[in-house]
């Protein structure tokens, strides 16, 4: 652990003085990630105890092949657990252990760490509550010095710590399943593997939100919950992201950041100019700070402060929960906008309109079709690939006639159209000459350009699901709601604005490649 | 068909002569509804052709019993389809038909209209497209006069007609299934019986809507698609609507009214009084406004003239299409508000600021928990219901701890509170020591209170779709984020504040019951 936050305060930053600090925390926090062995201290043989839920799901995702570290089981008292023996202390294990995770009493933790220290660990995860948040301030502050004397690195206390759809690392003490009349329900799901790493204040809300993740379809890289952040925070996640190839988005639930915000105002600036950030802020109304305060015991403070910070920063800010994860899995598919003028492409005259109308209320032009688009509309109206009931006004409403030929055409018109910035599809797959095709076909020319495109379909049928499923397959992120839609346009219009602002837009561009299929 | 609409204008509505128009319309629509016989005029042998699809639902609705009414096909080419035979003309229908289901080519449809006449049909709906939306618009006018003539009323032209989930009526040309790969999809899904009206100007929206509605489980009672509305409309669906026990809230999605919307605007405020309504207006910008035109034909207007309109009539106006569904959802389940000041109860701190984050936003009091009520919680807390860390300042955060006893103390608290309008429970499934009964643990509470309650459980797996249908059935609604729930709850004590404005909140709470679950 060093103090590299406070130094980094000193200097300007640098591309060469952050891809530097990026591969000293990358060193320093591998092992949370993609450790050689990991130690449960605290394997338990009550199956209320979450060290047993932990040593458990360590050893099932081993025995899956998924997770590639060994794992050994600490507990005090000895004897065994899922065919494995539990070493009295980590000093017993046989091997070298990289990755600690520590559920024991609050005040057995710096004897832990100690021995830790000793066995030459680099990272734990400390679940263990009963700190700072209640009180116990000193005990939190033994706790950091033992880290920092060994150079052990802390995802904790107090926090679900870390979870990885990659490697299999899974400390999240929350069972899969619950039971229901004698059935297992699965209530508390991992999502798949995606491009998000998802940093939340809040465990129970982090939860929460990777289980709608699951429902939705939407995968996750890293999930990390550090709870009361006695050393790991976002400025270091930022930095590990900044090189992580599987991180196209971080996504951040914040209540209040604990001391000097001049860090990850300084780095999240740089972070941004590479990849995205999006921060749903907790506590943003004078009742929901009062909030914020008796639960993670965050000053929310000044929200205009706050606000100012997270602009600099070029992050997205999300406004609701269903907003943060639109907005977040936009930005990990899409590539940023040159500007504001959105084309709607739809064959629903009144989900066109509703797409319109929030469009306009958001700040997105929805502009009058430009002369050379309208000439391409029409001649392929002429050519009978757009049924003549079609009107082209923008939305250009292909109409309840449209085929996929009808959508091939005006999607190739709009995609090499410069004045149109980003494009909405709503594809409605109600219609009889509309078939599941269409996705693929347009799919196709949408990926010859960078230009954002986000999709739209109504629905909760399996039809629905599936035409969302294989927009997203593609890299095209699909809504359930025109509006809905156009919120999440409006994030990489917003992105791509903040980019030209710092003059990298371009380059940003150059260099963006569409996410492979997962 | 009479002219009442212009009838009522002159003189004052009193309850009395709102029950005449209301028995008189039910009279002459009932067979749109609850129709003895069926004759398909256009029932076609090309399974591609809208009457193709129409005479095939409603024969199988017929053979499950769900459709109690007899079902004829009409074609002037004869012949027979599905075992049926094919009369030339609906003269030559064996029995008396008392609706009719028009799809031929519209310069046939005052023919075809005329023998309706004949033959003593009441109601006819017409799906026939090709009158006045493209402009012809003396062919719709003689439709309408043979319509009047023989005193029959229509649905259409230019629409999907009516879907009605109690007797199976279904003039929705949209097959089910779509094919996918060798597989039939369900593509366009009839959603379960409820107790929403849904009337919509757009079809293929009203469609895309009843789609979204089967995915969240949101029943519905009947479904107008009126298209170019020639003669039904909003007007004579409310005083439909008044008397239907099946029908607890009424559902709009609106681009333009036609003519004078004076009618309306009588009917709505007197209907309000009864049963709540929700509307969605396409076209409320001027980008949204220009689509509306090339849609619907409709002159969108002026924006404020509608939300006077709508305010007078004490309709609750959505936003969006997440929060029409939403908040016609609450307003079927839950009575209204006696006030904006609610209670949080949550076993999420996270989740419990968002919810109060939203709520102040849009003007609802997250108040400080009233001295009488934090001493029952604290009372609660010193017995062990509730658990020590548990925080009581609104939101009432019961902790991740909390287990079913503490959810039963605090929900007994609030409701019981006079200080306490409306409740937000968000009750997250993935802590170990709530089980699933504590939904129908809290129910039974709720349900001895008239006071609105909105439940909130996040995730997408299992168990959290459990839990909010489990909450649905018992008639809390229950939505995915605590933003959407707050939004649910603001729609009750936005109708709560209007029905007292008329001074009829307390006769109306006094009336009001529960639904009945399905």
């Amino acid at each position: 652990m060093s103090n590299y936050k406070e130094e980094l305060l000193q200097h300007e930053l640098t591309p060469e003085t952050l891809e530097e600090y990026s591969e000293k925390v990358r060193r320093e926090l591998k092992a949370f990630f993609e450790p050689e062995a990991i130690a449960v201290i605290g394997a338990s043989r009550d199956v209320n105890a979450p060290g047993w839920v932990i040593f458990k799901n360590l050893l099932e995702n081993k025995e899956k092949g998924w997770l590639k570290a060994d794992v050994y089981g600490v507990n005090i008292k000895g004897g065994e657990l899922f065919g494995q023996p539990l070493y009295r202390s980590i000093l017993d294990v046989p091997s070298d252990v990289d990755h600690a995770v520590i559920v024991i009493p609050a005040k057995y933790v710096p004897g832990a760490m100690e021995e830790c220290g000793k066995k030459g660990v680099k990272v734990a995860s400390i679940i263990s509550a009963g700190f700072s948040e209640i009180g116990n301030v000193e005990l939190e502050k033994r706790v950091v010095e033992v880290a920092r004397k060994y150079g052990i690195r802390i995802i904790g206390p107090n926090g679900l710590g870390v979870f990885d759809a990659y490697s299999g690392v899974d400390t999240m003490f929350l069972p899969y399943c619950k039971p229901l009349n004698g059935k297992e329900l699965l209530a508390t799901p991992r999502p798949k593997k995606g491009y998000i790493m998802f940093i939340s204040q809040s465990g129970a809300l982090g939860v929460s939100v990777l289980d709608y993740m699951y429902g939705e379809g939407i995968g996750v890289s890293k999930f990390i919950s550090y709870g009361n952040k006695a050393d790991v925070d976002e400025v270091d996640m930022l930095l590990y992201a900044l090189k992580d190839e599987t991180v196209r988005v971080v996504m951040i639930y914040l209540e209040g950041l604990k001391g000097d915000g001049r860090p990850l105002v300084k780095i999240g600036k740089e972070f941004s100019k590479h990849k995205p950030i999006v921060i749903l802020k907790g506590g943003r109304t004078k009742a929901g700070a009062r909030a914020t305060m008796s639960h993670t015991a965050s000053l929310a403070g000044n929200v205009k402060i706050y606000q100012v910070a997270f602009e600099t920063m070029g992050a997205i800010m999300a406004d609701d929960l269903v907003e943060f994860l639109d907005v977040t899995k936009a930005l990990a598919f899409q590539p940023p906008a040159r500007g504001r003028n959105i084309a709607i492409v739809t064959n629903g005259g009144g989900a066109g309109i509703l797409a319109t109308d929030k469009a306009e209320k958001i700040g997105l032009n929805v502009i009058p079709t430009p002369e050379n688009l309208l000439a391409k509309l029409k001649k392929a109206q002429e050519e009978g690939k757009i049924p003549p009931v079609a009107t082209f006004s923008n939305p250009i409403d292909l109409s309840g006639s449209a085929s996929n030929e009808s959508y091939i055409a005006a999607i190739e018109a709009v995609m090499e159209n410069d004045d149109i910035h980003a494009v909405l599809i709503i594809g409605l797959h109600h219609v009889p000459l509309l078939t599941s095709s269409f996705v693929d076909e347009i799919a196709q020319i949408i990926k010859k350009y960078k230009k954002p495109v986000v999709a739209v379909d109504i629905g909760g049928a399996d039809m629905a699901n599936w035409v969302r499923d294989r927009f997203d397959y593609h890299g095209i992120p699909a809504y359930p709601t025109p509006e809905r839609g156009i919120t999440a346009l409006k994030a990489l219009v917003e992105y791509g604005e903040w980019l030209k602002k710092e003059g990298v837009l371009e380059n940003y561009l150059q260099k963006w490649q569409p996410p492979t299929s997962l």
